[in-house]
Formats: C-alpha cells, sequence, structure tokens
C-alpha cells in the first residue's frame, strides 16, 4: 500500500516554527532551547541561514509560548506577565529604542470569530501618531504608534501588502508588529501558543488565506510577527489521534502489569513524555499499514482520503469566541505596557 | 487488544434520530423513507412506541433534510423554499390551527457562534402577542407569536425548563417551535442538516449543555423541535475518517485496472455511493486491529485514546460565523412564511 | 399667549427622583442630603408614605451619584469605588444578609445601544445558583447568583413581569437587583447619573417603552434598581437651553463690567452656580412671553409645539456605544464584588 | 442683545448642500429642482464654479433624496428602487464606462453605530477584482469591485487621505465610490435624506472629526459621495424648535376662528407648508428679542450659550442601531445591483 501514497499532496499546515522543526532531522545551524516559567514552557529558537534555506524557511529569531488554557483568570494573568517580559526583551533585543514609532497591524477577518484576533487586538491599542503629527505636547511615556486592520483579499479584493505598502509610505514607521491568527498542526497547540518572530510574516500553509511575505525583505521596515495558532485541520486531528494511539498502547504496555494500574481507572492521563514502547511488529499489529508509516507519510496519506472528498475542513473549538475575546485582551494589553510605558 | 477496550465509556454524540439509527440493526416499528427535490434529500422517520423503548429514544416522527453549502446563494434559495414546504406540511399533519397561538423559542448560548443558532433566529422572528394582548386589530394573516432566548444554564444559573415553565404558565401558547443548534456523529452533517420533530428536544448526548427534557410530557405543551448540528467532536472526525479510508481502499481496489483511473488525477471523488469492497483479511492488513472494530467499537476505541488527554474537542469549521448567519436568516424568514402567511 | 397652552399634555420624561423632586416645592416628609467624595457627589433622598403619595412616587430611598464622563479611565476607577462603596452600604443598610440569594435582571433591548446596559451588564455578571442547585462545594465567598435579561415587551411579545414572575416562581430569590437605562430630562445628567432605590422600577415615563412595575409590591420580592438614563427627548434639549439662557444673561449682567471679562475669552464657564440675576421684564424683552413661563410650563409648550409634528425625538449623545460599554463593565464589576466578595 | 452676540463663532455644522444654500440668499450659477417620486422628494442641485466660489463650498452636481422612514418595509422598498434608478442615472451622466474599476471605501468608525454607515455598507459589496488580478474568467456581468474601510484618524493614528493615497496607487482605480455618515442642519433630515454628489467629501463641519478633502482635486480619481445625515448637534434642535414655534403661532393665528379648529383636537399637524403669518412685533412679543434673530443669527447665539458649557452634543435618534442596519443594507444592495447588474 504505502508505494501507492502519493506523498507529494499534501503540504503540512503549521505556522509554527517550532512545529516545523519537530518534522525535520535535526539541522546544522539552528539552536533550541527551552525553559519553564510559572507553568508557561518558552522555546527560543535561532535559524542560521545555512539553516533556514535547507528547509524554505526564512532565518532569524522565534519565541513560542506553550501556556494553559486563559479562559481560567489565574493561567490569563501569569501569561500576562511573562508575554510582556519575554517582549520587552525581544524589542530590547532588536535594538528599538524608546521613541522608535511602531505600526501595529492586525491582520485577519473581524467578521470570522478564529480569523478576527488582529482586528481585535489592533481595536484596543492606544494610538498617538495623530498626537504627534499634529504637533501636541504628548507625555514621554508615550512613543508614536499607529493602528491598522487591512482586511482580507477575499473581502476587500486588494491584496494585504499592496494595502501595507502604500500605507507604510505614508507613515514610516520605525518598525511594524503584525498580529495574526495562525494554524497549527496538532490540537494542542491551537489557543495555548504564541510565537514571537523577528521574520515576519510569510506566505501560509497557515489558516489557508495565501498571501505575499509580509517582511522586512518585501516592506523595508523590520517586521515583528506575533501569531496564535486558532485552527487546525481534519487530517491533523486525525494524525495526532494516531501518534496519541501508539502512546496509549506503548502506556499501558509499560503499566498493564502494576498492580496501581487497575486501581488508576479516573483522572487524566499525561503522554507528554510517554515515550514508544512498541516494536514495529506490533504497530503493524495494531494499526496495520498504517503503523509503518511516519508522521509526515500519515499526514499525507489522510489528506489523500480526505482532500477529494471535501471533508479537510479546518476547524476551531467551539469555544472559539471566549478565547479569541481573552486572547485580544491579552495581547493589546501587552501591546501597550510594552509599547507605551503603561 | 480488542477485549482490552472498555466500550461502555464514550456516548456517541449525536441529537439527529438519523445517526442514531444508522448505528442500530433494522427496528421493528420504525419507518424510514427518502425522497430527493432540487437535490435536497428528505428522510421522513416515524418511531413507534416499541421501537422508541428500545433504543432509549422518543416515539414520533422525524424529518430530515440534507443539503448543500448555504452560503452559496442558490443553495440558500432552494433550501430555504423546500424547508418552507415541509415545515408547512409538518404544521398541518400536526393539525395545528391557523389561529393557534405560538412561543418560538430560541437555545443556546448568543455569545458562542456555533452555539447561537437558537438566539439569532428568535432575533427575527415577527412577534405579535403584545399586539393581540393590548387588543388592537390585528391583520388576519398574522396570528399570535411571542419569542423567547432563555439564555444558557452556565450563564443564567437557572435550568432552562425551569424559565420555560414559568412563560408558558403566563403565555400559555397552544404550540411551542424550538430552535437549537445540535451535535452531529459525522462529519458531512454538520451546517448541512436540518431536524424537525414532534418529539420535543432531548437531554442531550448533543452540543454538551445537557439539560432537562422540554417537550409535551415535561411541559404539557406540544413542543415541535428544529435543529442544525453545527459542531462535531474530535471522535467523530477521526472514526469517518477511517470509514473513508476504507471507501477509499474499496474505491481504489475497483477502479485501478480501469484505463480511466490513471487519467483521471484530479476532480472531486464521491464515496456516497462507494460500498465497502475489502475483506476482512485486506482491512486488517491495511488497518490492523482497527480494521476490525464496528464503527461503533471505533468511536469507543478513540475516545478512550482522546478524553483521557483531554483532546476530545469539540470543534465548528472556521467558517461558521457565515453559516449561522445565513441559517439564523433562513429559519425565521421560513417561521415568519408559515406561521403569518407571509 | 400663555393661557392658550394646554398644559396637561406633556409629562415629563424622567426616571430619576432627584428630578422629580426639582420640579416640585419642598416636600413635608422628603428629606434630601447631598455629599460630595472625590468630585463625585450623593444625593440620598427619603420619601415617607404621605411624600410620595402627593407626588405619585413610591415611598423609598434612592441614592444618586453625579459624575463626569467615565470614557476618562481615571473617572472610572474613582466612580467604581465610590459607588462599590454605596452599593455595599445600601445593602447593609437594607440588611441583606451574606448569602442571601440575588436574581440579577438586565431589562432593556440588547440590540438598541443606548437601551442595553441591562443585558450588557448582566452578560458579566457572575453566576453561581447552578453550582448551589447541582450540590457542588462552592468557595464561601460565593453567594448564589442568578441573572437573566427578559427582552423587551416589542421584540417577544410578553411582558417583562410576566417573565420575571414565572423565574421567581422557581428560582425564589431572597432580592432582584434590576438593571436599566433611563431617561433623563436633563441634558447634564444624560450618562453621568446612576441611581439607586429600593422602591424597584416603575411604569415609566422614562425610555418610553412603558411597562408593569416591578417592585415588592407586585412581586412579592425586594426589588433594588440600579438605573442610568442615557437618553433625553428633545424638549429637554430645549427647554435647558432656555434655562442656560437665562443664567447666561444672568452671568454677563454680573460680569460685564469687571475689568477679567473681556479678557476671559476662552475657556468653559460654569453654570452650576449661577444663579437669576434678569428681572421678570428683563426676560421678557430677551425671551418674550416664552421668559414669563416656569420650566415646566416651557416643557409644556415645547411639547405641544414638536408633538404633533412628530419631532419630539428620544436621542442619545453620538458616543453611546463607548459609554455603554464602560457603564455595563463598571456596573458588573462593582455587583461581583459586592455580592461575592470577590 | 443682538449686537452683543459675537457671530462670527458658530459655523453650521451640516454636510448637505441643500441645507448649505437654504441658509444663503439665491445664487446666480446654482440651479435648483425638486420632483416627487413614490413619496420620494429628489432635489437636483448644480453649482457652477463662480456660485461655488461665493459660498466656500465645491462646483458640481448634488443630488438629495428625502425619504420616509425606512424601519417601514415599504418604505424600504420604494427608496431601493427610487435610489437604484438614480444612481445609475447618476454614473451613466458621469460617462462611467461598464467595466470601469470601482473602489467602494467606507468612511467612518466602525465601532460607534451613527458613524458606522460606511464600514457596513462595505461589508456587503461584492467585490471581485481579486478575480480579475489572478485572471480567472469572471462572469460578464461583474466589473472589478474592490473595497476599504479606512478607520478613523482616532482609532488608527493615521489620516484616512494618506491611507487612501497609498492604496489608489495600487489599486489604481477608475473612479471611487465613498460612504460616510454625515451631521444635518435640521432634524427632520437626519436618517431621512441620502445625498449623492460628484464632488467628493469635504472637511467638514460634518460629524465632527475634520479631515482632508477626498474629491479628484486631492486624489486624480473621480470620487463620487453617497452620504446620509444621522447625527444633529443639540444647537440645531433648539434652532429647529423657535421657527417651529413662529409656524405653530402661524398656524394657531390663521386657522383658530375656523370652525373646525377646535373639533381638530388630535392627529398631527403639517407644518411643511406653513408660512410665517407673524408681524415682527408679534414675534418680539411672543418670543423676545430672539424673535428677531434670523435662524443663522439664533444657531450662533445657541452656540454662544451651550458651547462654552459643554452642552452642545452632537446626538442621534435611540433607534439608531435599527437604521443603520436597514441604511447600510439598502446602499449596499443598490451598489451591488448597479456596479454589476445583478
Amino acid at each position: 500500500m504505502k508505494h501507492e501514497i502519493d506523498l507529494a499532496k499534501y503540504k503540512i499546515r503549521t505556522d509554527l516554527m517550532s512545529e516545523v522543526l519537530d518534522q525535520e532531522n535535526p539541522l546544522e545551524g539552528c539552536t533550541r532551547e527551552k525553559t519553564e516559567e510559572n507553568g508557561i514552557t518558552i522555546e527560543t529558537i535561532s535559524l542560521s541561514f545555512e539553516a533556514a534555506s535547507k528547509i524554505g524557511k526564512k532565518p532569524g529569531f522565534y519565541q513560542t509560548l506553550y501556556f494553559s488554557d486563559i479562559t481560567d483568570e489565574k493561567n490569563y494573568q501569569t501569561l500576562l506577565e511573562t508575554f510582556q517580559k519575554y517582549f520587552q526583551k525581544f524589542l530590547d533585543q532588536e535594538e528599538i529604542g524608546e521613541k522608535a514609532s511602531c505600526l501595529v497591524v492586525g491582520l485577519g477577518n473581524r467578521k470570522a470569530t478564529p480569523d478576527a484576533l488582529g482586528p481585535l487586538t489592533v481595536d484596543h491599542v492606544i494610538v498617538t501618531r495623530h498626537l504627534f503629527t499634529i504637533g501636541l505636547d504628548v507625555d514621554p511615556k508615550y512613543r508614536s504608534v499607529s493602528s491598522f486592520a487591512p482586511g482580507v483579499f477575499g473581502t476587500t479584493g486588494i491584496e494585504t501588502k499592496e494595502v501595507l505598502e502604500g500605507i507604510i509610505e505614508k507613515v514610516k514607521p520605525d518598525f511594524m508588529i503584525v498580529i495574526d491568527a495562525l494554524a497549527a498542526s496538532s490540537i494542542e497547540r491551537v489557543n495555548h501558543t504564541i510565537q514571537l518572530t523577528n521574520t515576519g510574516i510569510h506566505p501560509g500553509s497557515g489558516i489557508g488565506n495565501s498571501r505575499a511575505e509580509l517582511s522586512f525583505e518585501t516592506l523595508q521596515v523590520p517586521v515583528y510577527a506575533i501569531g496564535v495558532p486558532t485552527v487546525v485541520d481534519a487530517v491533523t486531528i486525525v494524525s495526532n489521534t494516531f501518534q496519541y494511539m501508539v502512546k496509549h498502547f506503548s502506556y499501558e504496555k509499560e503499566n498493564h502489569k502494576k498492580p496501581s494500574f487497575k486501581l488508576q481507572t479516573f483522572g487524566p492521563r499525561d503522554y507528554q513524555k510517554q515515550t514508544d514502547q512498541l516494536s514495529q511488529e506490533e504497530k503493524e499489529k495494531m494499526m496495520g499499514l498504517l503503523g509503518t508509516l511516519t508522521e509526515e507519510e500519515t499526514k499525507k496519506f489522510i489528506s489523500e482520503v480526505l482532500t477529494p472528498i471535501g471533508y479537510n475542513l479546518m476547524v476551531t473549538p467551539k469555544e472559539i469566541d471566549f478565547v479569541i475575546e481573552k486572547l485580544s485582551c491579552l495581547l493589546s494589553t501587552v501591546l501597550n505596557k510594552v509599547l507605551h510605558h503603561l
């Protein structure tokens, strides 16, 4: 069966660099470091020019925060403080001056909840550029900030890059921050990850609205991107489940003889650290030829099954309205605190 | 492996009677008829008292319409006309008089898009009861209609049935129409099905907000329910994919020797009518022990894998905002036309 | 001219007891006290049974806070703290126990911005009744709170009182808090006043949606009402302007000979404390017969002019969306802090 | 008193050319024609270069439709058909070719209801430019249309003209249509008037957000503007009332001896055609010095009273949400029908 699968068709849909690298062999010129802080995992990735070109990505710096459900008030507060700290550090490291002017751009479609993160965030960014341009004496804690939500190609008929080029020419910001909803290639990342990068936003596997790259290379202004995955596709859900099946069997294989196993009938299991304990033969017995595929091959195969019949949906958790409200509030609060020293 | 699976844990999450019956053996006292009209499939189910009690459901009449994407204007119009016709027939069959007073209830949470179908529909229902109660001379094409969106338990702290009992006592409607968003147990039903029934709304596998039954038995008023599935759970997506895999292999097995097969590289495939062509041996080779499970066992197994790690999400297509807008517009238009002869 | 005016037609549209009393002669059995705190004026009114029946109002306790624009963050914070303190005092004075269960009701139409204060406030009230009813062990700082937004007569066809009677019978709250948008009879009150009272909500001059009284007398539960005027009618705007004209002339008469007067060309004038300095003759010279009317007569006359031609609009400031957002946030925050000791 | 009024301070706030001209003496080079169609009055104004420069306005063509309440379904339909006809005629007259590409711009703040007309209208405009740019074979009934809502200076920090210049450079439309909410200088115009002009949008008395002119002169593209007044200021309401007072007294003077007058106690009066029947002496007796002022002087005086005390609010009718919903639906429907021949 395996040889019948056309492995070229499916493109893994993810905008998270950590997920891209998870699917690659270790790469020279790529460093990855993880730390944990207040229950939030922070991964820092640095990609050299050579490493990046090998995998068709852009070189630069990527920082990813993995966090728990932020509709919980405590988690929200912890993430707020942690992200503020790392975002401040990020701007310092990029040597952004205290008075450098900033254009904040909210990408996405305001009318589609899982895609509305960008526009809803900029709605609450404190803008000040107009105060500077009309010559007011502005409190020194504020820098010049403007903001913009360019809409999406499908509802304006205008490519986002075209809109931004026009605006940049007029506003001449020293740097840009672009907020966008992303696609993830694993269920557990959705609504639980923020990615911060100095490489801009790239034509995307992403949420399916392919668009021209927004970056220093294309816009001649430093473009810092903040993205949160809010959708996955059905292929991802199925493929993730296969991996969990392997972990599930591995867990049972390791533990079923322990006396405690029979007692442990409730409670959540943590498969995060569960390693694969199955022999190839066991996998084949349990999952057939499916058990012999790599993760990438599995996704390509599932895609081959679902795509022609129109069921490779992009989906979002049903609570998305509440999550987007919280996320946009968190991002705008952090932007206001860091950009304006409030 | 099979014997290790605890098949009792997972409850198929569906509010569609047709899906419930698809999972059962043919049932005495249950009739199912399908017709097609303008590309819309209409299934009519009648369940006797005996048949219903065997499967733990309520006896009565269920009518289900399966339709294509209604964000397409043509499909929208066709569905509008077809549903109007069947809804009119339904009320006639239930012997609802032209002047019988109606209370329309929109269940669900207005602030969660996939759950907002009910409240958004009642927002556009033309209410007239207040004109009758204050003694106005109302145009005879209108009947007395009132409407209500009781909110959800989690945001009001009050059980929906309690709210409705109070209101019914005051309003004393001759019959009620209840609109609700449902859960489906197959991807292709989501946003593509309307179910109409004279049995009310039942404590639900449904969208996960379990609630007390709303029916003639509990409220002493005829309760007609209109439901549209807007969410599925991850288990459903994975399980559906397994079935598509079998159909995919069956299709390839049947067709790969036909000269046309190699040429047919593009275009959507229709697996609707593809029958299972695989021997048990082939299934095991391809999908291992997974290939030996029934659909129900598959779902229970996937649930066993996903639930303890918290990934059995309820999800909704990312375009849900646009779909809900269209659906609520369609339902309120049909209600106004049929209830008021507009 | 004066004798030609039919003074009976116009009913002053105000829901503020302080404004009602301002139009009356001093009343035996009515005490009014004003204090100021952090720039907020707090007026406390007590109305005896006798005094109330003389003016066709309900006896009881009214507390009114007058504050500055709360889209300003500092004013918002000050009002939040001050209202929290007075609301806590109010409940103590009413001898509401720490564990008494509360039903919070948001009156008004969610889809009409100036009337949406009630529904938007209850959206953010923390409800807990369902936790108590399902028998959870709830943190002792929470009391049992449920909430409800019954909609308006015109969009549900059901009288608010009917809805609430039904719900009260089921929920059996120890007391109720009702939030509503009001009408004011002076421009400066709009969006700048909160009225708190133990007398409930009365069939209203108010915002024009007359409705049955919601009070202890009609519902057999203590009903505490929190109201904020968000609209005025055109008559009010014109009549207020006449009064400002008198103050304007008085100010000029008093000040025009002072050397500073000519210099004082910019800046806002404060007419709050400007007393009437014009003789009757001067008023007639300046404003004709209009100058001879009392405030009430003036309103009646303007109403006589505007009403038959359909121009006695209820209006709201164009910034109403921002104000309502802030007000609903403030009220729900205070309710959560005081009801739950958060 | 009169000589004490500084007549220079108040600027009449209107964006309607018909209202500007109503305040002027007849002007050489200005033609005004009125017709009526289905209860809608259509005024056509042509302003020569000379006439325009005399009054500080732009020469060109203005067409104004006056209509009744469009929350009434019949009025809505009539206006839809009438406006469609006149808008088609307007584009023909401007010699806009069937395939000329169009950029539709929705000005105003999406989050302030009375200012949201532009953004809400463009939300429903059918855009096609992206189909042409990616080289699709587009149905010939469609032209290339793009759309954009640039937001407002105060929330983006970027001047609208700057945004549009950038976009025009990229999109290079053959013509632009700009939708905006306006201010009126009479109560009866609010929500009851559409103004269509080939002169663009001008730095505005308007809704108070002054902005740079958007016109052929400033953008080098023909700019057609569609505006609807949705707000008035308090000065307008008071001043209009004074005029109605004169009409009221005139009506009573003319009619009070007729036997029918005493019987006519109900029903609306129509003052539209009521001419001024009062002598100067009578006016002074009734309204004092106020009776001696022209309309413009009255407004300036009222402004002098209200502005320094901060009560010259811009207001909007309390039903504004429903009206804006209907208006944006009407405008987008007409744009789609006329631009795309749907």
